[in-house]
């Protein structure tokens, strides 16, 4: 891997072009840049010598990629990353541009720095550095890099319920490139995501917005209502009181929770977060309500007036998104029906609640902590750190991920280099560049484990 | 009244000039556009003959005039308005231009065309009128127009600390002519204002937004713990649950709510407002939760993403606007603390929460029902109406209200010609030309009545 180096100023340029296209993948006003930005992938790609296809899709197209000269005695490996990006509102809040990647301290700041863009890009070094290198690779490479993962991924997932999409993704190995470590010393590999379900809860009381003091008192504030009904959502023990919730899952032996490294660094989370480890589950650990333990949040509230001063309004109608993280045995489909009947059914009189679940539901996926993809992996993370490798899990979702493992049938592992604090999904989201350095090793380092396992 | 007939080319015009004055109080912007008003309403007042100050203050000056002529051993008689309106935003939703004053099917649509300046002009064209056609008015008339009524009346507040002005405002009658009527065939006296006090609450939980995946069940959720403490606020039964809220206040004898028109046209308001009476405290009637009880409203909140699809986040702060309006007996002071303690109090481990009392406190006002103002109001109603002339209230805040009824000391009423689908503080404000000749014959009718009891 000593030639990276060689390509360093070369490997940025590129990266730095990837992070400008405006790949917004959830407003339809940034459908040609993600077009753009899906045309560029595939040139590259190209010019390493895969065939490539542009799955076309309702939304925004999938990039399906392909190496195959090892040939059919040598095993395959997957690789899913996703070049489209979260909204970058508020956009006041960034210190540089979303789309002007700017390099502060050795970190590059620009939205899909680290989500998903920089994951990405260093397979995309770690290929191109083993070609340079030894002009083929030891094992057959594919690539499947879609543009709505931070819209549902509901064309990628279509493309799925396609045999021939099925047959073209089939691999022995199959590799989330979509994931973090806990801290830049610490190696580890994810062993699986929750599955979510999210939704709009709509609230109307009267046609139009009230005066608040001529009919307070006289009609049901949808706010009030609002409130009311998303508290009932947990008791006073943070446990979900949504009847039937968690109905089916089996809960994990002592043995089984132990493959996991729960251990939880409550003073370094207050320092990065400045957030305590105060929600969820009563008489639960952190990692184990985020990891192992279904949750609901609210992840956005909008109703009245939210200016300066006051305005003394009953408004007409409010609105909430919810969400539910679920773990394996939960079926978002069956979980998402239930919370928002749960949430009808407490309308008060005079108020009516709508729930409209979303797209982009995902099941659960917790993978074997000791299969040979992991141990290749978890190999090539302790050659690079020095240090032995965990086995973690996250709390987030990639709701494509269980249908693809199921459309890989191979194994599977979730990796990558995000930092907690890298503020993916947030303003001045950034990356480090020695990320990309060590992300390429650990990429290629494992295609070439997985030659000889 | 007869006159008012030749009156009515030159009124009009005078009605629609008034109303161009873009005297939006709450924004700096227009301050000049307040002043200018301030300047033609002096202007006028001085034409017809009135001593006229403009009493300074930190904001938007108060209109004082006075008409003493009738002697010290006649009654006097004061009487509110103000000229200032609110601001007009949305802008686009309106059918003809705020400020350029349209007349639709016998209606003026402007901002401002009811509240306040309609029934301003209404209480000036009865001056005009009495004038013009007995050369003198047989009480004394004093007028207070202030300019910030819509901004919390902050400067009429601090002029009405000083003995001079208080001295100078001494009346025995005090008539606020910025009220309405139910429908336009009930004639009906207004006998009181709610209080009130308004707050924002801020509360915080992480340094920056997090990612519900990863952080959903380690952290609390700002926007739980924002829905959990508001939902407190009131319990099953609609009674408010803040500890000491209901404290002081004197509850009325079967005998005082018999004095108060408290039926309720059910169908006529869900037609009207596309909503049923289905708030506030169980087991009472809609008008007398909205006139005699207290209420808290939530009037906003804002928090974590509210725009197109779905947005992942843990939000690191949520907002919410709150009011309470209050009976007599209750201090908006010592309400306000209450409820912001017991919100404040109500924080979650991990979660802060901080509450600022906004200002525009209020107490309210409730006036006796047979009294001589009272009593001469409601007579002029029915003479023109030639009906019975109701005793309603407003469940609206008027917060200078008190303060002026304390400074004057005489009788007190409030009373209009406001309808409750005239706009106000909407698009499409709107006042009927008919109103202002009828307010022109209620002012102008109790004044003469006023001489003789």
């Amino acid at each position: 891997m000593k030639s990276l180096a060689n390509l360093q100023q070369e490997a940025m340029e590129e990266y730095l072009t990837f992070l400008r296209f405006q790949s917004v993948s959830t407003d339809l006003q940034y459908k040609d840049q993600v077009l753009a930005c899906a045309k560029w992938l595939s040139e590259y790609l190209k010019n390493l010598g895969f065939h490539v296809e542009q799955w076309e899709t309702s939304g925004h197209p999938t990039i399906f990629a392909s190496h195959l000269e090892a040939g059919p005695d040598k095993p395959t490996l997957l690789m899913y990353n996703h070049y489209d990006v979260q909204p970058v509102e508020p956009l006041n809040e960034w210190v540089s541009p979303p789309f002007e990647p700017t390099i502060r301290d050795g970190e590059v700041y620009a939205r899909g720095a680290e989500d998903n863009k920089g994951q990405c890009f260093y397979v995309l070094q770690a290929l191109k550095t083993l070609l340079k290198r030894d002009g083929r690779f030891p094992i057959n490479i594919k690539l499947c890099i879609e543009g709505e993962e931070e819209c549902g991924s509901v064309g990628l997932s279509k493309l799925l319920q396609q045999p021939k999409r099925r047959e073209q993704l089939k691999a022995d190995y199959l590799a989330i490139v979509d994931m973090g470590i806990h801290d830049a010393k610490s190696p580890a590999v994810t062993l699986g995501v929750r599955g979510i379900v999210t939704m709009e809860v709509q609230v109307q009381g009267s046609k139009g917005d009230l005066h608040s003091g001529s009919h307070g008192g006289i009609v049901y504030n949808p706010l009030h209502a609002l409130v009311e009904i998303l508290a009932k959502l947990r008791d006073s023990n943070g446990k979900i009181a949504v009847p039937g919730f968690y109905d089916g899952i089996v809960p994990l032996t002592d043995e089984e929770k132990a493959a996991f490294e729960l251990s939880f660094d409550h003073p370094r989370y207050e320092m990065m977060f400045g957030a305590t480890p105060s929600g969820g589950e009563k008489g639960l650990q952190p990692f184990e309500r985020a990891w192992l333990r279904p949750t609901i949040e609210i992840n956005g509230i909008t109703g009245g007036y939210g200016g300066p001063g006051f305005k003394t309004v009953i408004p007409a109608k409010a609105m909430a998104k919810v969400s539910c993280r679920l773990v394996p045995d939960q079926d978002p489909e069956r979980v998402g029906q239930l919370v928002a009947s749960f949430i009808e059914k407490s309308a008060p009189e005079g108020i009516r609640v709508a729930v409209k679940i979303l797209e982009g539901k995902g099941r659960a996926i917790r993978a074997n902590p000791s299969s040979r993809l992991v141990s290749a992996f978890a190999q090539a993370y302790e050659e690079l750190f020095q240090k032995p490798c965990k086995r973690i899990m996250d709390g987030g979702s990639i709701p494509i991920v269980t249908e693809l493992a199921k459309a890989c049938g191979g194994e599977v592992v979730l990796m990558g280099f995000g930092l907690p604090d890298d503020q993916i999904h947030a303003p001045n989201e950034h990356f480090g560049i020695d990320r990309i350095e060590k992300g390429c090793f650990v990429i290629a380092r494992t295609i070439e484990l997985l030659a000889n396992v």
